[in-house]
């Protein structure tokens, strides 16, 4: 069986190291020379609306997924005529857009701050009366790791923000005063059959996430199970997809989907019967789902900017390092460990001494 | 870091499996155009003995190691000029020549079966009658997978055996009548500490492995560490050894080591919080070893010949698919599961429902 990935960047090289043991083999379609996945299998060097390249992708492979939801909409319909493409164009045009997103949550009764639609400085204006402030304005597409949005406290924020921003639409969402950022990554399969992960608390800073723990018995693992549900069965989903949650007032309010493997995500791989990144590849080939139990107690740490020296990490025993091998640059993701114990209390003393030498 | 592998079969498919998410990159020299390692790294087709390509190998990389041990002393030597080599030539020179192997058992004071040099038919009728019978005729090198060896049961079966074994220099061991089959895969890094997995319970049927199942405080894991621990002291060793041994009368009797990662440690790769692949790697970059404890109970099953129909064994859920992607032919190592579970109970419910669909 032969993945066509599109994008080449570290979800891809964890798709294939993941894939590898299932006997799978990979290509990679990125416009990057020096695409970190390249090294697990074939790399087409290409545009995202490289036609001719897309093509010659479709015939190589037997379906096609991405690592990334930020494809054009033409690249995705164009792939479709000629090959399985999971998961669906649909799937992929709701998650790219902040306002289909959250007028689909609102729409499947799943709660979500009140947002508007923005197109230019006065509907700016006009929506922050409505909906009061703090608020964030945050591009429709493109956005990721806290690019493309402003919080926006007061009203001199206002001033320029839509200019700021590029000029292109835009939502304006009422700042949710949450209490915690919390995940579900579940995974559906060709027949429907869902399973979900444990929930996980994430902590992020400057936009970027770094830590995310795993919960043990969370008591909103069944609501949020509910919710990512109700969108997973609306998008005839297939595939893996992470839905992130706000805590408030001891209930969830959704913030987005991301429709593949996530960066929450990553602590399956040693802690978690299956890993995400296997069990995507075993519903978009059909296989049957794996288990998403978790073994022992699991937290992951991101690297921004550099990785530290693999000696000092893998001094701690629990710690498993993820390197990416793409080149350092600051605010970047270079790579993470997860750090796998077998009770909470171990868990939280592993952590505190990676904090001494991270 | 750059690793170099002499060998591109399913030990170094795995070794980069472990390796590339600790940012390694790997180079394979296989003679096998379809070297199933060469997925996962750059490819050099060529002979053992091949220097011109040994020598490109070795410009390209850090440092070497091997799949195998049955590489011939004249390319390790010149190897070892060239680059760092782990593990060392001596340890390559005892390990692939059962005579000099057993001897070292018995000049470091671990119990081995009686044994004999052989060179000739004579020799071997000579041997038979003061060792006995039944007995084990051995060619001293190149044996592997019960290729190599007969079984003399009877004075009539001497006949023509050497000749048989193609009248290569042999051993004849005294046929050990062993309640059962225990292996120790064990590490030792650079700095020259050591750590041991737990004993494996190995079952082989002609001669091929077929399933492991790691112990839990198996009785004789201390004296186990301890034969191995003068093994890799005594050759300095840096990696990865397997130790087999014979269960007989409540202890262990030596059978053969071998200097690399083993089929017998596979299970590792979910069951222990570090593999052996890893491992491996930390002791011959330098880096500090890896926790080598159980997380939970588990087992693994080879698959010989061909690898099941991946739906099937897949709705096993403590199972986890190791595909070589290997051509299929009878008496081949071509993938193999390891499950794993919370309990040994478990852990035997699950077997029944493999040997069931296997």
């Amino acid at each position: 069986m032969k993945i066509g990935v599109i994008g080449g960047g570290q979800l891809g090289r964890m798709l294939a190291l993941a894939g590898t043991p299932l006997g799978m083999q990979f290509v990679f379609l990125d416009p990057a020379s020096d695409a970190c996945a390249a090294a697990l299998g074939s790399h087409i060097c290409a545009d995202y609306n490289d036609y001719d390249h897309l093509q010659q992708l479709a015939q190589q492979v037997d379906l096609v997924t991405f690592e990334f939801e930020n494809v054009p909409a033409d690249t995705v319909a164009f792939l479709s005529q000629l090959v399985p493409v999971y998961p669906g164009a649909e799937a992929l045009r709701i998650a790219r857009d902040r306002l289909l997103e959250k007028t689909l949550f609102r729409q499947l009764g799943i709660p979500v701050a009140p947002f508007a639609d923005i197109h230019s400085q006065a509907d700016l204006e006009e929506a922050a009366k409505t909906l009061g402030l703090p608020a964030v304005l945050k591009t429709r597409t493109l956005g990721y790791d806290g690019k493309g949005q402003r919080v926006l406290r007061q009203p001199e924020d206002l001033q320029g923000a839509f200019a700021a921003l590029g000029s292109v639409p835009c939502i304006l969402e009422t700042f949710v005063p949450f209490s915690g950022e919390v995940s579900l990554v579940a995974v559906r399969g060709r027949d429907g059959e869902t399973r979900a992960y444990p929930l996980v608390h994430n902590t992020h800073t400057d936009g970027i996430l770094r830590l995310s723990i795993a919960s043990s018995d969370h008591p909103l693992q069944a609501q949020a199970e509910d919710y990512v549900n109700r969108v997973l069965e609306h998008l005839d989903y297939v595939g893996v997809l992470a839905f992130e949650f706000f805590e408030i007032d001891g209930g969830l309010k959704a913030n987005e989907i991301a429709p593949r493997v996530h960066n929450s995500g990553h602590w399956t791989i040693e802690g978690a019967e299956c890993s995400q990144f296997e069990n995507h590849l075993r519903a978009i080939t059909g296989l049957p789902l794996g288990d998403t139990r978790k073994v022992g107690e699991s937290a992951m740490i991101n690297f921004i900017g550099e990785v530290p020296d693999a000696s000092v990490v893998l001094a701690e025993p629990s710690c498993h390092l993820h390197h990416y091998n793409k080149a350092f640059k600051a605010g970047r993701k270079v790579g993470h460990a997860t750090l796998r114990c077998d009770s909470m209390d171990q868990l939280q003393q592993a952590l505190q001494r990676m904090q001494q030498i991270v």
